[in-house]
């Protein structure tokens, strides 16, 4: 500290001196010329600085480090050590990570694993604590997290929060067991995320009451004002799936932008590597019109004011040396990027990185994670469904949507057609298989406007339990295809006649590969563009689609290990049923 | 916790609601019909509710609690008890103190004290831990307050950080025993306060890197824009002593006000009484141009944000329900305050309070609080004064400032008056009785500029040590006003031949009254009345100008228990010279 204070007095020489920049100062939302001294992975100064290195910045932009205020990394489908190849060069220097879905695969092991993992990494990986697993009772996870098991987390340095509390519902009728994650959390002084689309009034003064300090589900500037007027901070999500910003980009202005922040929630492997992250979602505050200082601000000082780092979000003396250079404030185009103080990211590139290997002692360690699934072969058998009655009920998508209705149409058999499946009516045969601890449990259905006409589709990303879900016009290909993901402990397959045409594994708890981003980017459109050639048209994506028919908390039908879920109703409805018996 | 959820879903009465109400949303900056429903102490929610207690405030504006972000009770001269009378009817419901006065008598048992004391008030006492004790190494308190002495208080949860680093240049030259404090204090995670009157450049940049978040001695705008653009937050204070409210209003507007706020300081008595706390600055403010709501927040949100305080400083659900209830809001006319959810001060009157008395058992808990005084009786022949040669060294004030200048005068003896008294040229005889360990210490010397004419006056409260001082015309009534103070374990005495005039016993540490501030606002009216008799001027304070010539800190000559100090060289000079001698 002595030798930081001495650098900032000019008494010695800094360690690096950024010469001649334009500093972003996103506290007086103004642009300095200043040089930006640096000793110890500290800012120790802005003026006239001289340093054992210099780097002339002249006409470049600097930067804090763009912080991710709510993200699963899960969703990139990448190790976290290839996270953090994928986002540095784009500037990202910290995020806050949500491990639900390894949680749901692998309990608490789950969050040792992502702790671990990001330990030794330079992107900082906050962690929020997975508040929902199971996502609901309706639902056959891998393990289920009560208060007892996060409350230790909450000493680990890194841990800021609760996450996401999806179940707002069961938060503002007094529900017990979300109350005492709740008080464990303001206990330890931690951060609670919130999850509430829509919720307004009396509902939302509860919730916010629950001591839930922020939102990242706000549609319209409606409700984001009055989540703000509650005292909710508000995250713009922009994301792959979901996009807000458009939406919310008046927000952008005092006095609102002081409590609002940028967030992806969840961004694929392909968009971060073609369109960036963080720093796209200020490309694209900018190109709506957003003031450029004041957006940089959004993805920097708020989060980390929000979560409480002090010593980041900001250029300035006494904060952490996390630091992006711009060639273009505008583009936000980003040349290099400093991690305390150090060159972590030049042109795209990082310097001097090693790849880990995947070891087996590795693997050994977390058995929850690399021996996730637990499934004994799957047979034709296990497939057979006997209709109880000449109507089907088909879980039906909606183009572009997550929604999803409920269609009927009538038992059919077609040869070389698994039973039930009319590909004629655009209705294919699928089902979810319990994989966490071999139950046997499994569901079977129909899906509609999936648009296979031949083949078998299956992946274990199937939100939230992740089980194995595969759907086909036969069974022999569904049985492949969902051996083919078992027998890679996960991943994704695509299958047609009896020849396995693509695969992606996914070792990492079913979830997430060990490749690197562009060649998991690569085989995933390798992927898609095969089940084109299967029929599922562009107005689907294949395997999103597919991961969340099995959540049963969007309406209406949803196929799990349980079967057919009614999510309005939250029961389980039968899949065939005679005209005129109760629709039961 | 639950009932709190349940009565903002409003599946449940809450306990009280406040009806009909503008609330003041200093978060969204914006007025909003709504009734404030709390429940259990805190805010629920806002909107259309029914309440077990029902109050109609229709009309009227509802703020958070007011908080003063740097404040010294001891300036009040009033107990911890009497403050929080002055203070809650004006509608400050917490305040963060510094007991650096306290501390310089007490050491670690006047931060005890000041713990102790405040923690059974309605009002919300946080404690910053003295930084400075002694302030310099050229002055004599009662306690020497090293980093090991502080450590142990960060524990205590209202104890915010270490209070404000007076000693910027020892921190920007690297001084191990500071930086020991500061690293205690980032180790706890907590808050450090700055205290530096127009640090610049690069030695603003080594304070601002050590890690000191703010300062409240910014006297332009100019100085305040540097030092936010270096990241620290600007406390815009305004006190009895030092006002720089108009020079900073310009910061109540964004982006600065997300980084400033209000605060007071040293605040006497009768001001506190006659014009207000927080409510008074917030008031004069919104008469320099501010916008209100802005204003509120920079008394409310702001405060609350930069200490970490989550639950306060808005009017939102999950908030602790401190409100302060306004007829007015552009003349913030306070009319009723609820802390905690509870009628805490209803038109200026505090309801059912019970004045606790003094009681010998409560002193005796104190020691270093109740017996502060170690002096043995004062002589005539302490005070005698041999001079060295024919030259007289004078501590000459300055009128409406604390700096003071040196004047030269020769050695004179008038009948009547002390040898060296001049009164015909302004000058009379001051004496620095150390008091904390009856060392026999003793500093005399002459001050100019006092207007005495006849007399004397002595007080021990002395920044920064808080020794006996006394000036006087004639030995005897310096003597006999010293020993007015010593007897009542400190105070202030004004003294005419040989008869007290008025006398006011500060038993807390010779700092503060156990009186009411009213009583003690007019006990020092009087004092102040009869020091005029005496000669005293208008455009002196008698006692505050007294307090502020023993401090050795600001420039020129200061008179304290080690003699004559000239401040700039930082050495003792002697008194009396003779001419041609070299003036040391």
């Amino acid at each position: 500290m002595k030798t930081q204070i001495l650098a900032a007095a000019g008494s010695q020489k800094a360690e690096l001196v950024l010469k001649h920049g334009w500093v972003v100062n996103v506290i007086t939302e103004e642009l300095e010329q200043a040089d930006v001294a640096i000793t110890a992975g500290m800012i120790v100064g802005l003026g006239d600085y001289a340093g054992e290195t210099e780097v002339d910045v002249s006409g470049s932009f600097i930067c804090p480090g763009f912080l991710d205020g709510h993200v699963h990394l899960e969703s990139a489908m990448i190790a976290p050590a290839e996270f953090e190849r994928a986002v540095l060069p784009h500037g990202t220097t910290g995020v806050m990570t949500d491990p639900h879905e390894l949680a749901n695969v692998a309990g608490t092991q789950g969050i040792e694993y992502i702790l671990a993992e990001t330990e030794a990494l330079t992107l900082d990986v906050y962690v929020m604590l997975p508040s929902c697993v199971p996502a609901t009772g309706l639902d056959e996870s891998g393990a289920v997290l009560a208060a007892e098991q996060l409350k230790a987390f909450y000493e680990h340095e890194r841990v800021l929060g609760l996450a996401e509390l999806m179940n707002a519902y069961g938060t503002v009728q007094g529900d017990e067991s979300i109350l005492n994650k709740i008080l464990d959390a303001e206990g330890a002084g931690k951060i609670i995320n919130g999850h509430a689309p829509g919720l307004s009034g009396k509902q939302l003064n509860a919730y916010a009451a629950a001591g839930v300090g922020d939102d990242h589900e706000c549609s319209g500037r409606k409700e984001a004002l009055e989540k703000l007027r509650r005292g909710q901070w508000i995250m713009i999500r922009e994301g792959t799936a979901a996009k807000n910003l458009e939406a919310l980009i008046s927000l952008c202005q005092a006095p609102y932008d002081q409590r609002c922040m940028f967030v992806t929630d969840d961004r694929h492997p392909g968009e971060l590597i073609e369109m960036g992250h963080m720093d796209y979602i200020i490309r694209k505050a900018i190109s709506l019109g957003a003031d450029p200082i004041r957006a940089v601000k959004m993805a920097t000082l708020n989060p980390a004011r929000y979560f409480g780092l002090k010593k980041r979000g900001a250029v300035a003396p006494g904060y952490q040396a996390d630091l992006v250079v711009l060639s273009n404030l505008e583009q936000v185009k980003v040349t290099q990027v400093y991690k305390n103080g150090r060159l972590a990211a030049d042109k795209g590139e990082i310097p001097e990185r090693k790849r880990q290997e995947l070891t087996e002692a590795g693997k050994a360690q977390y058995p929850r994670i690399y021996q996730s699934f637990h499934l004994s072969e799957v047979t034709k058998e296990q497939l057979q469904l006997v209709p109880v009655g000449s109507q089907v009920r088909v879980l039906c998508l909606t183009p572009y949507e997550l929604l999803t209705t409920e269609r009927t149409i009538a038992w059919t058999e077609v040869p070389g057609y698994a039973p039930g499946v009319d590909v004629e009516q655009d209705v294919v045969k699928m089902a979810v298989l319990e994989r966490h601890h071999d139950t046997g449990h499994i569901g079977i259905g129909f899906l509609g406007g999936y648009g296979l006409k031949a083949g078998a589709v299956a992946a274990s990303v199937a939100h939230d339990s992740h089980n194995l879900i595969v759907a086909g016009v036969n069974d022999a290909d569904m049985v492949l295809a969902a051996n083919t993901v078992r027998r890679n402990q996960g991943g994704l397959a695509v299958v047609k006649e009896g020849i396995v045409l693509g695969e992606l594994p996914l070792p990492i708890a079913g979830l997430m590969s060990w490749e690197p981003a562009e060649v998991v980017a690569e085989k995933l459109d390798e992927l898609n563009a095969l089940t084109r050639e299967l029929g599922i048209p562009e107005s689907v994506d294949p395997f999103m689609t597919l991961a969340f028919a099995s959540l049963p908390v969007i309406p209406k039908l949803r196929l799990n290990t349980y079967g057919l879920i009614d999510t309005e109703k939250q029961e389980v409805v039968s899949v065939t049923y005679e005209t005129g018996t109760k629709k039961k």
